[in-house]
């Protein structure tokens, strides 16, 4: 999958912990090749007391172009970016740093984007639709923005944390007065349900809503990567429910990810 | 060559400034791979200054397993290590820092070990014979005392650092009395002369030595990996002297390499 790796070969990290479960490692690497690119995506497992020193650091790495951050990163990733997208600033969070000059770093934030356009092949449009947001984390917060920037009719959210989830509420009140309200982990009336907490990865895990109340017809969208099929998504599909995984959200903004990280440095 | 790159991927670093030369990249990977291991060695363009930073985080990196070291930070990079052998403590560097321990490395130089394996591979047993090593720096140290080690009658030692040579004769002369002296760049009545300092990366550098002076029954071998045929090595082939390449020299380590480089930590 790697016709060329060699002294000259450019890097580009994902970050996380962990990190094993990640994509981007061969499904950017393959993104990196298809365009012609002697560049490779190679994992780092950092813990968060080690993120702030090792960015520094990966930065002064003149082949480093590009850092891609998960969990539990994305906060604390934007203080490492010189600038960032507008999206990116509103959510306080990066999950996509990228060398635009020889010292100087440009945070994005695409989770989001990837969530509604992995929705939208599978056939779901979020406008004028109500949704369930689980998580108000940095995936949530982005997948909760794209969603109001897709127009749905309404933007619930849940997360233990509750205070955590009052920020985001309001901030995205602000954006959509009127749409926003707080969920709980019923799914009784939503067109979608997104997970975007890490319950799932451990098979013991709780479901984080009840799944005898998703509705047939929602979708439910779960944005871990392994196991592909969560427990909610298993158990969304016996209801009836079609569902989105953290796979198809990958593959949805794998390309786009690719593009941004490949664009030449101005200088 | 790589059959799996994903988030599991275990990393081994090489460091240097430049790196774009270096063959660890693509041959120790080769050797990962021919033992099975999910494991990469990628490269990392480092300036000195930010050298001890670096190092430092990538010892936090969970799945870093090794740092392979190059020009200029040999020197340097024996002050990152836990412990070292004998080899390294005696030359005050280190090529190769492999994790031991949770948070525990170890350093080891093995670029005269390596040199001596290709010389021997050529056809070259230095038992008896008398070498001129062009070069006191990190790896230039490291090929002398391994001269010493395999016995050479006569070891002399050139470096335009006046200092850094007389250094490197007074603590090889320790080892082996007699027998080390102070070279210049006349090969003549060398049976081995080795080239260990960067001319020759560039093809407008001086020559090392005067070629004309080269003895046409002598080995001749340079540390340089690019270009693989350096202007010293074309001018001892015209000259009729048998030439060791770096590539000859990185060949013979890459799978002791491996080996230590993959040796599981103990805890």
């Amino acid at each position: 999958m790697l016709p060329s790796l060699n002294g000259e070969t450019r890097l580009h990290l994902i970050l996380g912990d962990p990190v094993g479960q990640t994509k981007s490692p061969s499904g950017l690497t393959g993104e990196f090749v298809a365009r012609g690119a002697n560049a490779i995506c190679i994992p780092v497992h950092i813990a968060p007391a080690d993120f702030d020193a090792f960015v520094a650091a990966a930065k002064r790495g003149q082949n480093i172009d590009g850092i891609v951050i998960t969990i539990p990163h994305k906060f604390a990733a934007l203080r490492h970016c010189d600038e960032a997208s507008d999206r990116a600033r509103f959510l306080g969070a990066a999950n996509l740093l990228h060398r635009i000059a020889a010292d100087r770093w440009r945070g994005d934030m695409t989770d989001g984007a990837a969530m509604v356009a992995a929705l939208r092949r599978a056939g779901f449009n979020p406008a004028g639709k109500r949704a369930l947001v689980i998580g108000a984390g940095g995936a949530g917060s982005a997948v909760a923005l794209a969603l109001i920037e897709a127009e749905v009719a309404t933007l619930a959210v849940a997360d233990m944390d509750t205070e955590r989830r009052s920020t985001l509420i309001e901030r995205m009140a602000a954006r959509a007065p009127g749409a926003v309200r707080t969920g709980t982990t019923d799914a009784a009336g939503f067109d979608l349900v997104v997970n975007a907490t890490p319950a799932g990865m451990q098979p013991t895990d709780p479901l984080p809503v009840d799944a005898a109340r998703l509705e047939p017809s929602a979708y439910v969208a779960d944005l871990i990567t392994r196991p592909v099929l969560t427990p909610l998504l298993e158990a969304a599909r016996r209801r009836g429910c079609k569902v989105v995984t953290g796979e198809d959200m990958f593959a949805a903004q794998a390309g786009d990810m690719a593009d941004i990280l490949l664009a030449p440095p101005a200088s």
